[in-house]
């Protein structure tokens, strides 16, 4: 399809479509003659991609690139693609500082991983994003003196498992080439999903509680 | 206590504390002398729930600010000022126009408060800011063609509800005037907690569905 048509079934405009294509968000078409290029399904797919990242995302043009760049490189494996592409997305505070809190997080996470038998976090460790944003996070409960029992924690993990379980279900339902794209847009877009769930529970389980 | 020592029992330097009264983001201490004052343990306690709001959850002053104010509230109830301390926080995107995603969104939404018996949500709708949010999040992935089948909602649903029960046991163990704060703060620290042991959970569900 040429440019006109890939803006009209993606709904992004052409400027748009022309600005990705110029910071590499979106691959070059087939060039056709000197002004015209040929563009394909993959195409109107990774449209959509980027627009999950930085409209819905809201992430800057370079962490997009950073994620895309991860996502397409095929030096690596299936696996080891959809980790690096998710790792190179925006995520949470990192550990601050070496102090007795952070250190007291770092085994406390640790623990939390062996007990959930997670070897692929205990073994990556620190570098993985999303395991400094934990130790991270900890730290400020301790910190503050909010608490962080691990018994607390594992209720949490255990349902971050199931909600990976179902995930990658959702995920499986997508031909091979297209998951990698598809883990990363998920990961992104479910975090306000859950999220948003989480405050209108708590509301709930609070009336409950609380009368008035 | 004096300055100094609310000061070095919080960990705060004396400036920031002073920034924090002039900014009404704690309450002032009892005046002893034309320079002097004195704080007690609701002010430690306070200042433990600013630090969460500013430093952890980086929210501006001004928002801040909205959150203690309604936790303060003595003209509401418990569950009242729990609920509007919480819809005071930052939260997602907005419902961006009222398009037919937005419209199928909602209805969605609607369908899945009802089939958990969520009652409190239905009858807040828009005026609950988690339910804007998760409006707009749905309205994402309808718009962009990502799957938000209600099953799959529903899985995030129950396991929502299953952490806001574990959440409220915890706030449950402190004194009756300090649950607002701990609901707040809670809410605050352990979003990073549930989002990066989702990733955790991630990374292990797909190590063992996709071998390299």
């Amino acid at each position: 399809m040429r440019l006109a048509e890939l803006s009209e079934r993606s709904g992004v405009p052409t400027a748009t479509i022309k600005y990705y294509l110029r910071e590499r968000l979106l691959p070059p078409g087939e060039r056709i003659t000197a002004t015209k290029a040929e563009y394909g399904e993959e195409h109107l797919r990774r449209l959509r991609l980027v627009r999950s990242l930085i409209q819905v995302g809201r992430m800057p043009v370079a962490t997009a690139r950073e994620v895309l760049a991860a996502a397409d490189d095929e030096s690596l494996g299936q696996n080891a693609r959809m980790g690096a592409a998710v790792w190179a997305l925006p995520h949470g505070p990192e550990p601050e500082e070496d102090d007795a809190h952070t250190a007291r997080a770092r085994e406390q996470v640790d623990t939390v991983l062996r007990r959930m038998d997670w070897p692929h976090g205990q073994e990556l460790g620190d570098n993985a994003p999303a395991y400094r944003t934990l130790v991270a996070a900890i730290a400020s409960l301790d910190r503050l003196g909010y608490p962080h029992e691990t018994e607390h924690l594992l209720v949490h993990a255990r349902l971050a498992g199931e909600l990976a379980v179902a995930d990658l279900d959702l995920v499986e339902t997508y031909d091979t080439p297209e998951q990698i794209e598809a883990v990363v847009a998920l990961t992104v877009l479910y975090e306000p999903v859950l999220l948003s769930l989480r405050r209108l529970a708590q509301t709930e389980e609070s009336s409950r509680r609380f009368k008035k």
